[in-house]
């Protein structure tokens, strides 16, 4: 497999290459990925190409046994490219343009600035589409990040007018679907239609999602636009990826996925001024939303972290151990090949302070050798594991759209999508169950229980996979604030859950948005939550039940005593209609019957410890084990069997003791 | 009495509307008010007009027996009036234009916006300012809302330059006012004076609060303008008011009601994520306030809520019983109309949240009983009680330009307006005294108590008023920081509290401003107050008695010992002085003294419950009783007498029993 | 000595001045500060001066024996000049220009202003430059204040281009200091190079650390500016001075104070909302830096708080007698002048409730008489007490720079510059020891002890005399973060603590950030610290010793036991290395380790005691106590030998009483 790093080569003299690519070789690594902000280095001035440089760092890794990933140099226009046409800056909020200094400083929107695109990703395909150690693109950088997703220019004006001509056909549609009958807003000519800057108010939600869909067209066809132009020249055994960056920006990853070979992003459970890292289990989401972009192909961990990283403000400082513990998690969840970031923590620059394997003395030291044992280890059993399987037998939904349309609309000001997602995930993260994330594009084949969480914005297909993904058997548990929306972002005529409440063989009668602070409780009333209370926050809805079984009920406020959870047969399969954002562990307990009726495999172990079984050729088993305690130590019992320690070769039976931050993969 | 509904035809599909009428006379609906956002329909290009669909649903509605309402639709200017006048368009602090996409997106200081008000509402008076059904107008809606108040822009400069001259005469004058040789920013042409725009410190106090007053003056001519076009052709029967917002913006509703027959406003004690509905006290008081907004005359409560409302977020949920409620409250208090907003929750545009009597799907269910069975019950005696008096006896001063002042110099981060306001009077709602607002316009016949608090902008004519007042043997009770600012915002040259000196007969010695969880005590030296420690926050005056009696001291700091409320004879009269911010329950302890010297009426209940009493032909007596608590039943002594409930007839006598949010209205 | 008040006779009318004038003679004033916002007074426009009104209280003022300290008024251009001159307006960080309507509506980039300055200041020291009562100048008004140090206007982009071009002579250079590699940012034209204005993410930190110095630079230049032209005119006998901020802005007050005869500044312990004073040792600290930046020469406080202080918002106000504790501080640690702000409290304008001597009924009471206490006691010894010296022993190293530097790059949301100075200062502080302030210019000669704290941003210089000064025998005590920056804010090559490494003896392996709220803790291994815990926040180096002892360990976190202090022997002298912020406690007694075997003078008091000793000709000791405390008194024993009292004459053997707020200048 590929284990390699992330090098910045420009910004260090030419004079300590040959003792970086030493210590490189000393750690183990067989890939770098460069150049993805060296424009400036191989078009110092309009139309005049420079590639010295960068073949002569090639020459010097690749002499040495270590393959390129070669950027391309988009994020960044160079100054003079600024300076000449300075209309391809975004625009932000206010409408006023961003300045040069940082990076992603160009809108997608711009003529001009496709133009430079294409000719430079020309160039550096003709040089690079063939060499034998370039083994592949990445295009650009981080799609949409730092708020680069929405741009609010003349450029970006004209393309919304187009886009909307082009998705509506007619100005009767925009109004018809916005309902600009509201606030008297009917429009009359494509150019009265204005972008979402500053009103008293607040913008009609349906402009608003259209926007953000725009948006993301606009870096979909961007992205589009290199990859086209790379395949026509490049040679088959290149891929091509993207880096992405998996939050609620306004793009969509997997329409530009679509494009690419495969999809790589960054893993950073720590940044900035955070205190603590990120939890395993929502670290595990994200590699479970990252591998499910390409419905389960494996994935590039592009940029692993190795430090304490932030721009003005740094925090946790991982802890020995830590390195090889996230490596393995990523792996197990999908990763096909892990990149360090960065080789060497820069001297200059926004990132001083986002640090490396190396610190700026570039010395190696304790990360240096973490690094260098985890390189090691993943040689002996790297590709038999990368090229194992992982088998879903849950998914969840997520649907960046949905996430748009939340950001526009959050309801409660105490609901955060990421976050809600996060508790519907918890319990099958906590029973170690296989999960997978699914769209409306994907198949639901296959799947024992999907959970559909907060399913605010619809979309008719999946809402149809859906019913048929119960009436054939299929488990679904879906959430309160389900079946609220069409797809252009209009509120449904149908009594709530809309489109569901079939399905849920329920009707949401009322509902109440609680604020942070506030909570009311329910009572479970059968199984495993059989008089379990928990609390109630985010939201309620108090349901009348059609066809349903009540399994919860409100403790507290004049709806005490009213159906708060709700479960219903639907054609072969069961609904489970979970009004009300309880708390983790009674989902779990909830989960734990639902998985157990459903099939799915499930074994609970400590608080702490994450187990991944992964699939190989022959029904190999591969068990990966992760303690994720900085502190405590946990003894655990293995499912049946005889179990061998890939790195040891140590037999285990029964038990295992994993210490604090310990990692083990087993196998049988 | 007239209950109907906010109703927006537009947004609904004609096929719809029967269903909608159907169900609006079982509701008792016998008016709908309609059409303020309407310009885009009646208007759909420049001087086209097209009443088509006004006249289809008006008709509609009348066959069915209901009047209507009419708004002029000019809070909204169409799409392509943006487009083809963009300078119509208000300007924000910043001096950017707002953007087309909310509402209220005008300056008032438009020439172009004022010539396209009269061609529109000319239109409309000449088409439906006969129709006998149309029973009176709303112009434009809610002025000033949601920072509309203000505007930056070019024309709003050079109307505020025309305004100074009008109100100076002379640039010696505006600098004399100003004192603007503080800061050496003397003026010598009337072009050099700025809008209160970005600066490194703050404006001077006088040019923000000129700004404020030109600001509102703006408003007051723009609503002129409609009211005098309307007159001019419209029929004796119909009425003209406006739906106005109480809050410290920058317009003044008692200047406006002048030209209107009466005041309408809008009735929310939940929006937007609040947990909580306001309190009683504080409706209460906002009742007060728009009552008194015409001294004393009736007004319609144009927008009563009947959901959970706001734009993006949702807080509390109001209980069933508490549309009754809180409509009683409302008629009690002053309201001879109600009209519940909104009919149906919009399935579009940004109120998509703001929840209505039916849901989206536009079914009946527990909302649309509780409106049906108040509307029952008030078509049974709601004229009657209508037609009363509500006769008050203590007066509390406000006035719009004193809020003004407030906000652009708080002078402690403890200080809110508003909440100052409140606990001011607080105590005379909780001892069910009749209170009324009056301003410097108001006459003080007929009161008893005059409590005037934080009187910090004076007027002359109200100190004038108040003098007489006392020495005439009423009662008023000042606060800390009265007297300091003359109308131009400069301070008194006199010892604080400057003309009210010789009326309390102190002097302000020293003072210190409290901030947020900053506090000192003060304890009562008489009566109901003797020996009572209350918390002393926000502001402390170290007073100097010249002539009163101290009737409390501070406790701590190093003014312990000093005079901090004081009771002063002038003339036949008695004048307090309470020097600092003491709490609720103390200052109501307080007012039992002070009222009751004064012969003032009151009765004690316990916290949750209101009372409030009118006066009918022949002394015929209505008690409303209120109980706001949402979860405790209340036992209470009635005055003396018998008492019919007026709904059931029941005679009580002695005692009643209120549940948790009941509402009674009883007669004798 | 000089005692005076800031007079500001143009906002009060004409037949007030006499009253003003007898009061300050009653007061015991013998100088005033005028004129400094007197623009429009002199030159009421363009080109025409009129001097009359300044004649006319310069001669009542001086006829009263009073002298005239003249600003000169360039802080606040006249509304004329804007008008004329728009371009004369400072930009915001977004660019966009300061309205007028405050004060320091300028850029000291704009050539027009510069015009405007010479011209104005060159009458001025024509009109005044030999008037025999005035006794000097005060140049403009706190530079930089208020956010007017950094402007983003165009000519401010155009001067920075030319001063980049003056400070690297090539944009290579400018490429090579910045690391424009990093981000692909390199320029190939000066006009490329763009204001730091907004970008998605931050702006290179040397580029935004090079702007605050061309920011600073532009105001030492303006100031040399009006400095050059007075000398050209005025008399020898005149000073020139300036009133200073000392907070972080980007203005660097030694640099402009090398063209001064000496230092000013206000001295505001309370201001704005805040609800308690500055703390004693951060004043202290301040009147240190003050002192310092001219090398130990006295200084004026130009600008004495006398009342509550603010302008929207005032807070704490000063209670009885802490007038003359702050003035006779201020006096003890360096002030040869008081000037009290301000005479009377405006009427008119942005600074009403910035309260001064009289209020704004313009009559004496407290405040009045305890300043002219003050005034009449130092009458009696402040010529003799201001004649005597102050001599270090302990100097602090602070230089703007650096402070730059962590504002740019905080690193932990918990760091705050000021806050981790006074960390480092406040063992010296308490421990009543002589303290100085000492930049890269300053001369070490004579200090037995340097604290260096956080010094983040390094100056080759200063690197070289600390060394120099340990190898000599001094004692060096750095903290976390030292070494890091080159002057070019690029992070050093070597091992941290970089340049200091060999002088601490130690390699700094590892390092976090702690966030607000979080903390590990320390412990002490020998002297006074032994077993000594301490909570350790804000940053946690992990050291390896090299050659130091171990004097403190970590106590939590994964490098428990690791060292956190040590110490060094370097040549003759001593360096500590303080790796993690502990509590100033703990620091306290480290220091009296420290100090002892330096040799350092200390005596420690009750903790809100200060004792300030200063040494006059032959030997004679003023020892200035202090008691801060608002509500204990203290008793303490004075150091040996008899102490006069200077006020009563009364003389101490052994034990003093200090009441609370009490102050005392004893003589020996």
């Amino acid at each position: 497999m590929y284990l390699g790093v992330d090098y910045y080569p420009e910004q260090w003299p030419k004079s300590r290459w040959p003792e970086d690519i030493r210590l490189m070789k000393e750690l183990g690594v067989n890939v770098v990925r460069m150049a993805e902000y060296g424009w400036h280095l191989i078009e110092p001035e309009e139309g005049v190409y420079d590639f010295s440089l960068l073949n002569e760092i090639i020459d010097e890794l690749t002499e040495n046994g270590i393959k390129i990933v070669l950027g391309t140099p988009t994020a960044v226009p160079p100054a003079w490219m600024v300076q000449k046409y300075p209309d391809i800056l975004p625009a932000d909020r206010n409408g006023r343009p961003i300045s040069f200094g940082g990076r992603r400083h160009y809108t997608v929107n711009s003529k001009v600035y496709q133009r430079f695109t294409e000719k430079v990703v020309r160039k550096l395909a003709e040089k690079y589409g063939h060499h034998p150690d370039v083994i592949g693109w990445q295009i650009d950088n981080e799609f949409g990040h730092e708020k680069s997703d929405r741009s609010y220019g003349n450029e970006d004006r004209t393309s919304f007018w187009f886009w909307l001509q082009n998705r509506y056909g007619s100005l009767e549609a925009v109004n018809e679907a916005w309902g600009t009958a509201f606030w008297g807003q009917t429009y009359t000519e494509w150019e009265q239609i204005p972008l979402p800057l500053n009103v008293y108010q607040q913008h009609n939600p349906g402009l608003l999602l259209d926007f953000d869909r725009f948006c993301a067209a606009g870096y979909t066809a961007y992205s589009k636009l290199q990859v086209d132009l790379l395949r026509e020249t490049i040679s088959d055994h290149q891929f091509i990826t993207h880096n992405f960056v998996f939050n609620e920006q306004a793009i969509n990853q997997r329409d530009i996925a679509e494009n690419l070979d495969f999809v790589s992003s960054g893993n950073y459970p720590a940044w900035g001024s955070g205190p603590e890292p990120a939890t395993p289990a929502s670290i595990a989401m994200q590699h479970d939303i990252c591998r499910s972009t390409k419905e389960g192909k494996g994935f590039w961990v592009m940029e692993e972290i190795t430090g304490a990283q932030g721009w003005n403000h740094t925090g946790y400082l991982p802890r020995p151990g830590q390195i090889r513990l996230w490596t393995y998690q990523a792996i197990a969840r999908g990763a096909e090949a892990i990149l360090y970031f960065r080789w060497r923590s820069s001297r200059f620059g926004t990132e001083q302070f986002s640090h490396g394997i190396l610190g700026h003395d570039g010395k190696p030291k304790r990360k240096f050798e973490e690094v260098k044992e985890t390189i090691a280890a993943l040689k002996t059993f790297g590709d038999e594991w990368v090229a194992s399987d992982y088998i879903p037998e849950v998914g969840m939904y997520y649907e960046v759209g949905n996430a748009w349309a939340w950001r526009i609309q959050p309801q409660s000001r105490a609901f955060d999508y990421k976050q809600e997602l996060l508790r519907f995930y918890y319990g099958a993260y906590h029973l170690n169950s296989a999960t997978c994330i699914v769209s409306p594009k994907s198949t639901l084949d296959g799947l024992k229980v999907v959970i559909v969480p907060v399913y605010f914005l619809t979309d008719p297909d999946f809402t149809d996979k859906l019913k048929k993904f119960a009436a054939e058997g299929g488990t679904a548990v879906l959430s309160y604030r389900s079946g609220l929306k069409e797809p252009s972002n209009a509120l449904t005529e149908l009594t709530l859950p809309g489109e569901l409440a079939e399905l849920a063989g329920i009707h949401v009668e009322e509902f109440e948005a609680l604020q942070p602070g506030q909570q009311t409780r329910i009572r479970g009333t059968t199984g495993n939550i059989k008089d379990i209370l928990s609390p109630a926050t985010v939201w309620c809805d108090i349901i009348k039940s059609i066809s349903a079984d009540v399994i919860g009920v409100y403790r507290d406020a004049y709806y005490e005593g009213e159906p708060a959870i709700t479960r219903n047969r639907y054609g072969k399969g069961v609904v489970y209609y979970i009004g009300t954002a309880v708390e983790e562990y009674f989902l779990m307990r909830l989960y734990k019957d639902i998985f157990k009726e459903a099939g799915v495999g499930m074994i609970e172990l400590p608080d702490d410890v994450e187990m991944v079984v992964r699939t190989g050729t022959g029904g190999k088993k591969f068990l990966c084990l992760l303690n994720h305690s900085t502190t405590a130590s946990h003894r655990l019992t293995l499912p049946k069997g005889h179990w061998k320690d890939v790195m040891t070769g140590e037999i285990f039976n029964g038990v295992v003791r994993l210490p604090s931050l310990g990692s083990y993969v087993l196998m049988q």
